[in-house]
């Protein structure tokens, strides 16, 4: 099969991969759209421990069965493969497990990831394509149910309902977004400011979320005015900014991962009791909410998703490390896709 | 009155002081007991700097109304003075009050502090000393509203019943040993690790509080293994023992603020979710559930406390500071005690 291969910091390489395996319990997906994560950027910076190349990324995907049980369905992959049996598991926090693996990730078990024409995955692993939502966007549902697990666990902690809060998202990435559109299309909440340095994306952003969109030294952004802030991008500037921002008794909810450590401000944390929540992947119900939610369209239009072919995957890769792209989401297409992707609604997208 | 006064860095001055004034809906206090709290250490270290001398520190008291509405009776202080009427006062977080003050606290307004025979304060912050609980001790109820406070927001994020929780307790001064008695004593967990490199202040603890008392090197303070941690020290060491020790989706409470800021793992916090709670004072709630508590006698013997002069409190500061001291607390004593305090009970506790 052809891959997209991290190779090394800054370099991927399209080149023929040996196949996946079959192996009992699994199937085969051929991938029809797979997405590009901030965490394959992470990777791609070489700054992620735990993707070493050479490696396939991409954990984003949906596709056709190729290969076992669903054989010629239409799929979602969750690509959060989990032990299935240790307290988390039973206890429906699937993503705490301690055995987790990703798709696209070297430890603790090396599992190729999905920018590749096939990819293997548990069957318990595979979901159905929901009806209404597009096989090419559909890889979207992955970083959905990240934004809605940071939502919801974020509403779990607040003191007053999520619609009457004053919001604050920090980066127009699609996690940033993502969180944007959860909170105002499905909590209702009316006060949201987004923040970007890039321009760019805040345009696109804008669009299709009804916030205030600004730049970091915007005066919108009040000191200790937001009930809960979505940190997306995790950079120590990014948690400075969080921590004055964030209202005394309210709640920052850190997603991004740029800076795995840095300062943090604990005098105001302290004195104004402030909730920090880490928060990484989704539990198997927050996924099965996510394909409803796309199913229904409850998000609006995902037409601020740009599609690019594999093959010139290491040039979407540099655009987005440069920032010359705006779009909040990339998604990468293997095959062609006149030949390959049947759904007529799509094949009409395609020419538009 | 007499007062013990804060001079400057690390100096104390028993001396001659300007009695309050009695003013519009306030009360002047004969101040019985004023306990030594870690806060007023801070201070004392020239740490805070909402404490600027010259400042009479002090904000853990009991004693009797000697001008005012309640004159005569015996009473404990709410030293949190709060507006009364902003967003967070009515909706019963008025600890988060954006115009709160603190007894012995220079900023946002002055307010002399209770090391002194006497003190003022509104009306609204006097409870009755409740039955069974003497007025010497009394003090204890401001730092035990404080670990009661943590415990319970603590025990409000928690994923499953903290009867069944795993406890590591950082710290073996008052705070530390308090969360400890309510956990264990009250929220009945009987897995509870605390731990303080003082060894004698350990020993006290571990009389009263059924726990594993353990120095910092301990090898039963396992990684990734506490549901939640309660960090009373708030050092960067002690925040990177905490994150260390916390189980994947684990929550940390800090509460104590000796290094205002510093590095934290945010890459654990993330990857793991991890909640992190800072947290300070109390509600006007848990005040009155703490008054309970003690007139319950709940968290058992207080014998753990010490009593000093305030004349000599310069010399409890300084046994605080260089580590001499075993006491989780000192109170100290303005008046006599045999002249002074006249329950029986109490007089026959003195000569004990």
């Amino acid at each position: 099969m052809h891959a997209l291969v991290y190779t090394g910091t800054e370099t991927l390489v399209y080149r023929e991969e040996k196949n996946p395996i079959l192996k009992n319990g699994e199937s085969i997906i051929k991938v029809k759209a797979s997405g590009i994560c901030g965490s394959d950027m992470h990777a791609y910076h070489g700054k992620d421990e735990r993707r070493i190349p050479p490696l396939i990324l991409g954990h984003e995907v949906s596709g056709t069965v190729d290969e076992g049980k669903f054989k010629g369905k239409e799929v979602v992959l969750n690509p959060l493969i989990t032990c299935g049996h240790c307290d988390y598991c039973s206890s429906n926090r699937e993503h705490l497990c301690e055995r987790r693996i990703i798709l696209g990730i070297s430890k603790p078990m090396e599992k190729q990831g999905s920018f590749a024409e096939l990819v293997s995955i548990p069957d318990k692993n595979i979901y159905e394509l929901p009806k209404g939502l597009d096989i090419k966007e559909a890889p979207i549902a992955e970083p959905t149910a990240v934004a809605l697990h940071a939502v919801d666990l974020g509403e779990s902690v607040l003191s007053k309902p999520i619609n009457e809060c004053k919001v604050l998202v920090i980066g127009g990435g699609a996690i940033g977004l993502l969180c944007g559109l959860i909170v105002s299309k499905i909590k209702k909440a009316e006060e949201i400011v987004i923040v970007d340095p890039n321009k760019k994306r805040l345009n696109v952003c804008s669009k299709y979320l009804k916030a205030d969109p600004v730049h970091p030294n915007s005066p919108k952004i009040i000191n200790n005015s937001f009930d809960i802030v979505f940190d997306t991008v995790g950079l120590e500037i990014t948690r400075q900014d969080a921590i004055e921002a964030v209202k005394p008794g309210g709640t920052i909810i850190h997603i991004g991962l740029t800076q795995p450590s840095g300062q943090f401000d604990f005098r105001k944390a302290t004195l104004q009791e402030i909730t920090l929540i880490g928060t990484y992947c989704y539990t198997n119900k927050d996924f099965e909410k996510t394909l409803d939610i796309l199913s229904n369209k409850k998000i609006g239009s995902l037409d601020w998703i740009e599609f690019r072919d594999l093959k010139n995957g290491a040039d979407a890769f540099k655009e987005i490390h440069n920032g010359s792209c705006s779009a909040p989401k990339i998604i990468l297409l293997p095959w062609k896709l006149n030949n390959n992707l049947t759904q007529p609604t799509f094949v009409i997208r395609i020419f538009l």
